[in-house]
């Protein structure tokens, strides 16, 4: 329920249309449905067999928590992105041995080395659609927190019951702005471990600036492995546990695709907005996302004045400063599609479209005339303070506060009983929570956090003062802002919150505990303690209005595109869906063409030696020798390494696999082209594509370089030349 | 002669390899021998017609001394491109009226205004192979200097001769490194007036950003017209004077072409380096351009600095710093694919080819034997002193020191006969002599030129002892470097030459005025005298053994392509050319494919609103309209804009005619693409194309948007739409 409370809270905007070829990341049961359209792209099973989830091939599709992966030979092999990967072969880095540089291969189950701590592999095994149990008798004249309350609750009911079930984790979800809602239940297996990752210069080549772009020549695929207690219930790790079994896996196709193929991939991707109000999408694209690269920017150079002449800050932060180069990147592309693509004018022809629908019958009038007015206001209201918002956000984010926040307000919840605590605070989710303090060391160093805290602060000084907090200017003595920097300075220097031991020694404190202590940040978490409730419950309460309102005008956006004969897919949710196209290229401009397939030539000509493009020379010299084996594709005269398909995808499809008509796995989803960043509000068919590594990239690199040929093996591939 | 000298001395160096589609800058007596060639792609008129220098089409291609263009009515209507009519446009611009930015269009002949000081048609008359007058008869026992001398001496006297002819200039042309020498006679019309131009936000749309690029969207195209005295006969410009009466003039094809069509380019491509030796490429590509690359990038700065708050400073320089930007975008480009193209290797292969062709017979050995090695030792040898050489020619480049030089040596070769003299102060010279100095005030400001003159002395000091030059040294008080601030200052401060009257005074003044001055910079003319003569004596004795050794080596070379059967052509050397190929687009890279055509939706797409991208609203809305006339090409569903072919050309190609397979225009060359920047020394079959100016975009430009009524009609031009 969290979760569907920040997406609607966080003030993000969409847009849709027509549906194309490619467009629509559908769920499971939506498929039969589409049969003809399926058949049409290319599908060689039957639509049917793709909504049992408990079946081939669906079930060996599965859940890294912010990637998508699948299993692909009996004993739990895992296929995933070589990104979804990434900490895992930092945190088994060590001085001698960086697995990122050099790549990690076991050539038995011995020599596999756990993934990072809180790795999960998670099967989907049941979707259940729960909305009369979620939605149902709620009458209309409930409040906004009321409304919150009831159906946080009965969500909270239905997770307890399902994961009653030993070993599954369940959660509830919302689609179409709350207008339904399943009960999703995932077997969770803890005990990940690495399998195989090529090296960096393979599984990164191109780094950030290749980024979001195309001719793209990644080849961002590595191997995990699932494993479960010699009972085969999930466990965690420990040495006698075994492989687990999977009812299923995916069987690797070494023939591939070609241009224009049937291709499907499935996964978990996280969210779009492309039915959002226009209101929504000019406030996000002309306050949110600028905002937002502006402070991100700002970070940034933070961090970078941090890190002069200090290797370690620069080695904590240099996830975050890749995530945020990878967010401003990203934000940018958004902005760029915004000016060149009209899609706010779009956006109301279609809402015009929508009125003029509803206005054209008295029934319909009566039905719906309002929501759409009902669900604006709302949304403009939630606007007036989201300034504030996000300066309280950001500044929630200093690693002390929130670690003071997180543990202050863990004793207080624990004084309720564990159904009535707020969700990230039941006894289900004390695994995280300890993980979460325990890895904070990996990505915090005091000076940053205190000069990102300080950027803040500065920023929030600029709030009128309606829109500040009392409690918070009064702990900081706001009013004379000229004592700020020595009073942060000690509370840095004071807080004993950076140690990790005492941190985690926190956990079990009650109450009295930390209103007794006098830890600065401790205390200032206890003094923001009942504003921070206040705040929540008013978010709440906006967020059960949003849900009424956001449910309603769903239903009568369907009613309207169910009229013009539109099949409609919900938004991403990090639910299951699958989405289907074909292998296409396209036109980013007049003049230039993309083709749809790059092949390993190419990777020569952008080597540079330097990171991010410098291709280990044994695959130059492969490269210069022509040696494709049998993994060449006619078409292109040669090993294909990534290739564009018009499916539908966002973020957390990456390391979904990509499917051909006959359900094999010819590639691996990982990033959309800069011109379908937009996507995420607005798919148009012409331009957006998304990225895949090609299978046969990922198996020549395997058979020629890595020699992981226990691997392939396991994998049942045969690369033996035919008349070798 | 000098301008072969310049060719030789200058140090740079060249690639070559099998013909292919398009390559080849041919003289037109050599297309009767590529008539299969032409044929195959797609010439229809017979090859013979193109050696018939007074005849339809060559007669009608001109030159105009840094472009090329050609007349398009029988009233002398001259078409080229816009960048060509560039210092027109600004030399006619007032603060009330920017031609540049308004664009140009006169709709009488009373209207047309005359063009740049200076600007000349010329129209080839006649071509002679000279090679016995100059060259024959030449010992080879013959000095550096003595056959310098002899060539110089017998070229001013065949050019004395020609142009006895009143109405015409005359020059010698080497080719072949001095194989073959052609005696060149041109009509130069003298009076040359500006037509009609396009604003620069169609004319130069994309500016230094679509410069060198693809795709592209440029409306690089303008007219002038050629005018004569009232009898027919070259004149000043007078109001009196009448239209030229062409023999010959091209028929615009409003039809254009198609992808794979036939196209050629005629016109004066100014230099290639296709034949030079491995030794000279290497030293080119890593010492000379990185050299320059820095050197223009510090001018760059200097320039910038000056320029801090003096719009008048950044104005004078406006097309100096356009001109190092385009440069240093052409030696990046260079560099680029030096580094990617492996050309130096190509290079080295076919020199040991060379090597292994002559080896392999005792008589090749007997006569060419010695010819690579000889060629090679004077490269190296002349490479020695390169950076004193390229630092004095830097310092000779201050405005004060180069037109107190050139001013002192015209009293001094003013003592000799005309026809003794250096060329360059002979009579014939004395026009653009005297426009040069009248110009410079365009483009100088002292307190730049001071900077700049700072900036290469603090280079010139860093020379070893061995390398100075004492009397500059002396002069200067380069012994005591601390005092040079002052004395250059004072100099500057000194010196009468930054004023236009006093500049011009001097051109009559003898020897003994000069030595009797105490204006500072001519004293320093008058002390470098005897040593800028020895230091010449030395260059064109140098120059002269080039001559031997480099016809010599050019002789064994194509003794040794044509054994393998190719047809070679010459280097470009400004003399007319003709180059043929197809319109196609490439693949820059993997993953990416050229299309020959771009749209005028492109230029839509590209349009910001802020220049380079600033698009005329008419021409926004017309776009957006889709009126295209009769001007669509089916194929592309639009207006094209510009096209790639594969044809051979280079800077000097600006304003080429572009003509179909029968001889009717097309559209004009007027660049190439990054790609292509190499082929001056390497031409590359899959990546070097030439980019064109669609005539169809030219004339839905004149007809749509600048209603050019007139010039349309003198074109013969009828648009309209069948049924309209």
């Amino acid at each position: 329920m969290k979760r569907w409370m920040i997406l609607a809270v966080a003030l993000v905007l969409p847009l849709f249309g027509t549906v194309g070829a490619g467009e629509g990341m559908w769920e499971p049961k939506q498929l039969p449905d589409l049969e003809k359209e399926l058949k049409a792209a290319g599908l060689q099973l039957d639509p049917a067999t793709l909504t049992d989830l408990t079946g081939h091939p669906m079930n060996a599709v599965i859940d890294l928590a912010g990637c998508s992966a699948s299993f692909v030979s009996p004993r739990a092999l895992v296929i995933t992105n070589h990104h979804c990967s990434w900490g895992t072969l930092q945190y088994n880095s060590t001085e001698e041995n960086d697995l990122l540089k050099n790549g990690f291969l076991a050539s038995t189950l011995n020599e596999e080395i756990p993934a990072a701590p809180g790795s999960r592999v998670r099967v989907t095994v049941e979707v259940t659609d729960v909305t009369d149990q979620v939605t149902g008798g709620l009458e209309a004249s409930l409040s906004g927190a009321e409304r919150f309350d009831r159906i946080e609750q009965r969500e909270k009911q239905l997770i307890a019951v399902c994961e009653e079930d030993p070993g599954h984790r369940c959660r509830v979800q919302g689609f179409y702005g709350g207008l339904q809602y399943n009960l999703v239940k995932q077997l969770e297996i803890r005990d990940v471990r690495l399998v195989y990752a090529p090296p960096k210069s393979i599984g990164v080549y191109g780094g950030d600036i290749d980024n979001w772009m195309w001719p793209r020549h990644t080849g961002d695929f590595s191997f995990l492995r699932a494993y479960v207690a010699p009972d085969g219930s999930p466990a965690d790790y420990a040495e006698e546990n075994v492989p687990y079994e999977p009812e299923h896996y995916l069987r690797v196709s070494t023939k591939g695709v070609d241009v224009g193929d049937y291709v499907m991939v499935v996964g978990y991707p996280g969210r779009t907005s492309r039915y959002r109000l226009p209101s929504e999408l000019e406030n996000t694209f002309e306050w949110a996302y600028p905002t937002t690269r502006r402070i991100f920017d700002r970070i940034l150079e933070i961090i970078a004045e941090q890190s002069v002449g200090r290797p370690d800050v620069e080695l904590k932060y240099a996830a975050t400063v890749s995530g945020l180069n990878n967010a401003n990147k990203n934000r940018q592309g958004m902005l760029d599609g915004y000016a060149s693509s009209g899609m706010l004018e779009r956006k109301r022809e279609t809402m015009r479209a929508l009125q003029a629908w509803i206005d054209s019958s008295a029934e319909r009038k009566t039905e719906h005339a309002s929501t759409l007015q009902a669900l604006n206001d709302l949304i403009i209201k939630s606007q007036a303070t989201q300034e504030r918002d996000m300066l309280l956000r950001r500044l929630g984010r200093s690693s002390m506060l929130s670690t003071a926040r997180r543990l202050y307000r863990l004793s207080r919840e624990r004084e309720k009983e564990d159904a009535d605590r707020e969700p990230g605070y039941q006894e289900r989710d004390m695994v995280p929570f300890r993980q979460r303090l325990q890895r904070m060391d990996r990505r915090y160093h005091p000076d940053v956090d205190k000069a990102l805290w300080n950027f803040y602060l500065e920023e929030y000084q600029k709030l009128s003062a309606d829109q500040r907090v009392v409690e918070f200017d009064g702990f900081l003595g706001l009013d004379d802002p000229s004592q700020l920097p020595v009073r942060i300075d000690a509370m840095y220097a004071e807080t004993k919150l950076g140690d990790t031991e005492t941190r985690l020694n926190w956990i079990e404190a009650d109450r009295a505990a930390f209103e007794a202590n006098d830890d600065p940040f401790i205390r200032l978490a206890v003094v923001l303690y009942d504003g921070d409730r206040e705040r929540e419950a008013e978010q709440e309460a906006e967020a059960g209005e949003f849900q009424a309102a956001r449910s309603r005008y769903m239903e009568t956006m369907l009613a309207f595109l169910g009229n013009r004969g539109e099949s409609v897919y919900p938004d991403a949710n990090s639910s299951l869906r699958v989405t289907f196209g074909n292998v296409r290229g396209y036109q980013p401009r007049d003049g230039i063409l993309y083709t749809p397939f790059t092949k390993i030539e190419g990777i020569r000509e952008k080597h540079t030696g330097e990171d991010p493009f410098d291709s280990p020379q044994s695959q130059l010299d492969l490269i210069e020798a022509g040696d494709y084996g049998m993994l060449a594709l006619e078409s292109i005269g040669s090993v294909p390494v990534n290739f564009l398909s018009d499916v539908d995808t966002t973020g957390g499809n990456s390391g979904s696999p990509t499917l051909n008509g006959r359900g094999e796995l010819v590639g691996l989803l990982f990033d959309g082209t800069y011109d379908s960043i937009n996507s995420d509000w607005d798919f148009n068919t012409e331009t957006t594509r998304s990225i895949h590594v090609d299978i046969r990239y990922a198996l020549w690199v395997m058979s020629k370089i890595d020699k992981a040929r226990n691997v392939l093996e396991e994998l049942g591939v045969d690369l033996t030349v035919p008349g070798d």
